[in-house]
């Protein structure tokens, strides 16, 4: 790197941002394109002009690489309003949930690395750690916000809370048993923010 | 068959339930013991002593067959308690699939068959049919006498309170983000009850 920085400043920054940049793109959308199934780093390296060095200089493992370019190219999609009601923010949030699973290709990518993860400790610490936590995190500061403005009460276990808004969602995409319709995001809210409002 | 009945009694009856459960406990112990990866109705034929063509007759397929089997093993596990008190009821049922997920075999199965079905639709019919309805089955039975007895509320979507009561264990045993505790059961019963009930 030294050799390409004459002048003193700090080398390639720009230029691994962008090279990052298509990384992240032809990850995600050979994802969202083939699935996980076929998803190799070769591929991926080979579509983004770097070599497979590079990727795995910069992610630790295929499961990484997938979330990362999963998460780049559907972050448009998913709504994380902060408007300060908190009722509306969370339907918000768990509508464009149930519509990113319903009528997007991030429900196969989702399911087929849930799917891995099963057998693959390392995809399952990397889905929770770069898919669902990150999004949990923002969930949680709404409840917690609730909590200290009064309208929740203080016992309620944040994590069950969240559990019980989400998981819904992620139970209907993986078993099928009942449709991913926009009113289960209204319903699961209004349900369980009536059960611990504080009185 | 014919040949074996004389005195035109009805053959072969005892004889068959017999060979039926005997394939359900080799199927149930061979899917506890090596998981799904290793489960196969060749195995199952020799473990009972039958042969292949006798479970093709009586199973559409290896993941009908599969799941079968783990119902006949774990069956005793499950609680289905009917004493009438509508939360103490949920929590029971609610507590044994919590431990079942969290202290036996059952949960590896489970999501095997799950990752499996993420890619094969006749699994994920077996998984919802022999598995996941005939228990939604029953919860939604006590969620409706509720609102028969005017303790919950009639407008209530019962297949999303429904989801919201078991849809945390399974996305906690899926994603594995939160433990399986058994206060869980208490908590999400609570917290959905309290905001369904007739005012």
């Amino acid at each position: 790197m030294a050799a390409e920085s004459p002048a003193g400043r700090r080398p390639g920054r720009p230029r691994s941002l962008a090279r990052e940049q298509a990384i992240l793109t032809s990850a995600g959308r050979l994802l969202l394109a083939e699935g996980m199934a076929a998803f190799t780093i070769e591929r991926v390296a080979a579509d983004a002009g770097v070599s497979r060095v590079t990727i795995y200089k910069w992610w630790p493992s295929k499961g990484a690489l997938a979330l990362d370019g999963f998460l780049h190219v559907v972050q448009d999609e998913i709504a994380y309003p902060d408007t300060g009601d908190l009722r509306a923010d969370l339907i918000a949030q768990v509508t464009s949930l149930v519509r990113l699973f319903r009528d997007t290709a991030a429900a196969r990518v989702l399911t087929g690395l849930l799917a891995e993860a099963q057998r693959d400790p390392a995809v399952a610490r990397e889905f929770r750690g770069r898919w669902l936590q990150p999004r949990r995190s923002l969930a949680a500061a709404i409840v917690q916000r609730g909590q200290q403005q009064g309208i929740i009460r203080h016992d309620v276990d944040v994590a069950a809370v969240i559990d019980q808004i989400y998981g819904p969602v992620y139970y209907r995409l993986f078993a099928g048993h009942e449709p991913l319709v926009d009113e289960l995001a209204t319903t699961v809210v209004d349900n369980v923010l009536a059960g611990i409002r504080a009185l």
